[in-house]
């Protein structure tokens, strides 16, 4: 069994209209150190299976997890011994 | 200058809808061997400070980055040299 985290993020040259909205309030709770913010998504996948987790992951980040056109993804997999 | 990944969850008693609706979505690609998917948020912060950051970050998360009732946090603090 494997746990597998994925981090989907927007391309650089992609405006974050969520991080612009979320470090405005920032500044308004007074945080205006805080220069640049951007948002995504983190997803936790379990993964009942012992073949080729690895391609299984990319065609799924490829196919629905991220939209490849204005998002990056990255992700790490992980054993689990199945309690 | 400090880059700050924080890592909002839903807390594991907590139903995850969109999660389900992710997996049911995996399971119709015929990636049936997901058994469970889990949607939290992911953030960058850029901070341009270096007094007390982690402090910092730690009310950011309680007073607007995450919901304490129903989400858990965590945040990875990294210094970066200013270019």
């Amino acid at each position: 069994m494997y746990k597998v985290k994925v981090y989907v993020t927007l391309k650089e040259s992609v405006l974050d209209p969520q991080g612009v909205a979320v470090k405005n309030s920032l500044h308004s709770l007074s945080y205006t150190d805080v220069t640049n913010v951007r948002i995504g998504k983190y997803m936790e996948l379990t993964i009942d299976s012992n073949e080729n987790v690895e391609q299984k992951v990319k065609e799924m980040c490829d196919r629905l997890l991220a939209n490849p056109v204005i998002e990056d993804y990255r992700y790490e997999i992980e054993e689990v011994v199945a309690q």
